[in-house]
Parts: structure tokens; sequence; C-alpha cells
């Protein structure tokens, strides 16, 4: 069972676990700071004609990854949760259709692992469910071609664009003990403050991320400094500075004296190094928080270099056409709170 | 609590009810046999300049006409799981940006309003959330535009070919009593039978609706005329056909040797009279099983004229671009049992 806090907070009864991940990812990302973490690299083409039937082979690949690192078989996981930013969702149908595992599409952009997450661990409370697998993906070509340019085309981009990450992450949620724990989980609410510049997603991201860790941190009666990192995925290096600041205009400090620091990371942030890999305002897609995550953060909480972290998805509500037609990015952000066991 | 049943279906231990319904479509759904039925009509375009606009004026519109019939408030309700088939979800973020509701996207083609009960009805189990929103949408034009072709091209359609519904529907699901009771669900799995023409999806879908059709009858040890109507949406005519006969193929027989008719019903073939209104194989689309669900078979619940009902929403996995390359349009369908209360 889980218990409602608040307004859109959810701890949970019953225990949720993150048994296992899997984290596959391309080139640009191997190269990136955190290269070290994930688990696989592939050509941004997985071998395959399509950018389309790549990203679909990075979310199979990592599917059977994931399986092929824990002792269940796919008829003992109970729902695959899954969503990515391809044009109805392929990445995901095609990827997993042949899971034989009963299956819910996701759309929540870059936020998917976290609403994922937030989904899966209500659904594992519900009692009827004890493992279920999360997983998003996203591929820089794919992107490119559906969101914005030709990548042949060698257009120029603002400072403010992001980077889409190539690759696919998978978490599996158990009710079974090991690993790291959900404790809580707060849904978001979609934020609209009439950005319509589509080469700048973090700072259409930027408050609704904000309007959902103040919502998590209100509903739980808590400081941000409960936590030892707050992690949101992906706003970037310029929607990171819009975050931070927004928090702070609602007395909210993200900066953590002691450690001379900001609590506050972002994936998008830290994925790609923007100087040496000339990544601009660094990285976006489903893939991004959920790879990062996957890899480096998981190992942060086994390894207990972190105790209890909040991971924030933040995702930019738009498509291809809603961006010629001036409509505003609208954001949207679910909240996870995980503690180290 | 749910508890699990066989390998995909679960049963509510809490109740849920559908509380309300509302359900707004276009001109040609109105004009249809069910077009009594319907909450409110509006024109295709709803005095919008966009066709993508209309689907997300559609959206709001259908979430305003639900909260103004329930003595509920905004902040009431915990969640609203909403999707549909523009590129990115686009009308449901769109429409249900100024709800100021937690919001989680789904993307199941048409198969998300009864991806929305199954998701819903395990989220109010989960104990946290008591009031939940399910929506989804579709319009004829926004989806040829996105699909198929220009409109004023009038291209011609082959037989098997299916009209997209204009329409948005809401469900509340609720754990205070009132209106019919979700007694269980059945989550679908991916199934793909190498279709590869978008005119024919009906055949598509059918296999899928087969498959989790059996599998929630095998879970719970039910023969089909446990049910008084098994309700699929939206195969169609020609995907009623197929489905009839798969599952005659595996000893389950759809027809009602007693009423001399089939047990089974399908959405998409009921909202238009294919011969008057030259609508093929029928309809299709999210709104259309969301939009007849809501008010036609909601309301023969209602007033006892069926007792208990099996609704099997039904999605074909494509994308414009995934028809281009050749990729096979798979299915999933998910089930939701309904009983009269």
């Amino acid at each position: 069972m889980s218990t409602k806090q608040g307004k859109q907070t959810y701890t949970n009864d019953r225990k949720v676990y993150i048994r296992e991940t899997a984290a596959i990812v391309g080139p640009r990302e191997k190269e990136g700071p955190l290269g070290e973490y994930f688990d696989e690299v592939q050509n941004e083409d997985f071998d395959e004609k399509s950018w389309e039937r790549a990203e679909a082979k990075f979310t199979s690949a990592t599917f059977h990854k994931l399986m092929g690192k824990i002792e269940l078989k796919s008829e003992d996981i109970d729902c695959i949760l899954a969503g990515d930013l391809m044009n109805q969702c392929m990445s995901s149908s095609i990827g997993l259709r042949d899971s034989g595992v009963p299956y819910l599409g996701l759309f929540g952009a870059c936020s998917t692992i976290a609403e994922g997450m937030v989904t899966g661990s209500l659904l594992i409370n519900s009692g009827g469910m004890d493992n279920v697998v999360c997983m998003a993906s996203s591929n820089f070509c794919s992107a490119e071609k559906t969101f914005r340019m030709p990548v042949e085309q060698g257009g120029q981009r603002p400072p403010t664009a992001q980077w889409t990450v190539s690759g696919a992450a998978g978490l599996l949620l158990s009710s079974n003990p090991g690993g790291p724990l959900i404790t809580s989980v707060t849904v978001g609410k979609i934020t609209d403050f009439n950005i319509t510049d589509a080469n700048n997603m973090g700072a259409a991201m930027a408050p609704a991320a904000a309007d959902t860790i103040i919502a998590h941190l209100t509903d739980l009666g808590l400081a941000p400094d409960y936590y030892d990192a707050i992690i949101t995925g992906d706003l970037g290096l310029t929607g990171s500075g819009v975050l931070r600041e927004i928090m702070d205009l609602h007395g909210f400090n993200l900066y953590d004296e002691k450690k001379e620091c900001f609590k506050h990371q972002d994936c998008g942030a830290m994925i790609f190094d923007p100087i040496k890999q000339k990544t601009h305002s660094g990285g976006s897609g489903c893939g991004c928080i959920a790879s990062v995550f996957a890899s480096y953060f998981y190992k942060q909480l086994l390894y207990g270099n972190l105790k209890r972290i909040l991971v924030v998805g933040t995702g930019a509500l738009m498509s291809p056409i809603s961006v010629k037609q001036s409509e505003s990015i609208s954001g949207i952000a679910h909240a996870v709170a995980i503690e180290a066991q």
C-alpha cells in the first residue's frame, strides 16, 4: 500500500527496491566524464539501416542486458513500463515487441524513466505486481531527424541547445529485497511559462522541476538538506541555472555551504564535457537521465557514496508540429526519493 | 490492494467505481447510430485554426465537461492518465496543461482509455489515490494529416480502412461508491503478426485482442459466457471478423446461441453506419472506444441493460515513419472487466 502525503506525494508502505539496472550508450556518451560507468557502448546506428531501428535495438539490447543480470525469466516480470521520444513511441514498442512481457506504454518525454519509477512503485504497492521493468531510450540521430534538422546539414546550434543522448536504460523494480529503496514518489503537474524556443528546452523544463521539487519537499515537510543530492535530468547547463534561481526565489537554497558546491546535479550537464565535446548546454533525451541514473548514480548508492537522493525526471512536452505552430513548450517533472540500503 | 490472478490479470480488492463519464464528438459521430448517447457535438475544427489545436480543445472541453458533472474540484483529482495519437501525444498535454492536476502521460494508441482504466484502477488499489481521471482523444483530420494523406487530396481508401473518430472522452475512476465497478484488469502483451498495411489496422490488432481476451478468461477460469458482452475497440468490421475467427480456432466461441448474435461487439464497427456514412471498415482512433464506452456502454450499465462486460482497448503500434520503413504493425490490447451496480 502507498499513503498519500500532502497533495502530490506518495510514500511506499510496501518496500520497492531497484534491484538491478542496465545501460547501453553511444560513443559520445562513452567518451564523456561518466563513460566508465555504462555497461556497454554501441555505435549510434547499432549496425542497423535506419536511426529508428537503431534506437529500437538500443532498447531491446538493454532489456536483454538487464534480464541477463538477474535471476528472473521474462515470465516473472509482471509488466514493462517504457517510452521514448520518437513519434508514437516506436523505439519502445519495436524494441520490446518480442519480450513476451505485459506492456504499458508511457509518454513523458525526458521524464519517462522517472514516470516509470513513480508508476511502477505504485503498481508494486497495489500488491498484485512484484517485478516491474522501467525503460527509456533516445538516439541523437533519430531525435535530430524527428525534432530538428538533418544531421548532414550541419546547421549551427545556439549555446542553449542540448544534444540528445544515444542510449537506453532499464531498471528492475522489485518487492524482493536487494539494491536501493524507493521511499516516496511525487507525480508532477504540467507547467507552462510560454517558452517557444525548441533550442532552449532547459528553460521550459526548469519551472516544472522546481514545481515538483517544491511539492515533494512541502508534502513531506523536508528541506533540501534532507537529500545528499537532488538530481534532475535533463535541464542542461542553461536549465540548471534557471532551476537554482527559481528555487532560491521560493526560499529553497540548493547550494551546500559545507561542501561548497550545489546539492543539485543535472544528468544533462554531467554526461558530456561541454568544452571538449562541444555539446553546448549538455545532454537531453529520455536516455540521458535514464542511463546516468542507471549507471553512475545507481553505483554511488550501491557504494554508499550517496545515501539519500531525489531523482527528478523532467520532460519538455513538444512535437515538431507544435513548435512550428508556435505552441509554447510545456514542462513536466516527476520525482522519486531513493535511499541506499 | 490488487491480487494477481494467473499471468496477466489483477482483481481489485479495493473497489474502483467509474463514477462519471463525459464524451464530446464531431458531427460524423453524432450522425451515426450512437449519436443520441454523446454529451455534446462540436465541429471537427472546434473553431480552432489548426487540427492539432482542435483535438486539444476536444480534450480540454471534455475534461471541463466531466468536472462539471461531479462534485469534486480539480485539487481533489489525484492524477490524470491521458494519451492520444498525435506525435508526442500533444493533444493531451496541450489540452490538459491548464488543469492543475498531476499528470501521467500514456501511449497505447487506440488502447489508451483501457490502459488508463487498467493503470488507474491499480493506482487506486495502491491505496494512496482515490480519484483518477482517464482521458483519450482523436481527431479525423489531425490523424489523417499525421498518418495518411492530406484530406483535401481525397485519395481513395481500401475497404479495410478505418475512419478516425473525432472525439474525446473522460472517465472518473473513484474509490467512492457510485456507478459501475471495475472488478479486474488484464495487462496486454505486444503481439506482431507481420501486418504491414496501415489501411488494415483491424487485422494487426485482432491477434492482440484475442491474446488478451484469452489471457483474461484463462487467468480467471471463465468462459466468454460469463460476460453479457465482450467489447473491443477499434477493430472495425474487418478486424472483428478476424478476432471472432481466431477466438473460434482457440476454442472460445463468441457467438451467443440463445440470442442469435455475437457476444462480441466492436466500438469501431458500431459508431458509424458503414453504408450510409461510407466509413468502410468503421471507426478508429483513441477517441472511438473511449467515447463509445463513456456514452453508450456506460449508460447500458447504468440502465441495467448490461450487467457484466469486458472492455478490450486495442492499439496498433505504428508511426508514419515505421510504416514507410516497412516495419510490421504490432498490436496491443488491455482488458477491463466492469460490473453494473
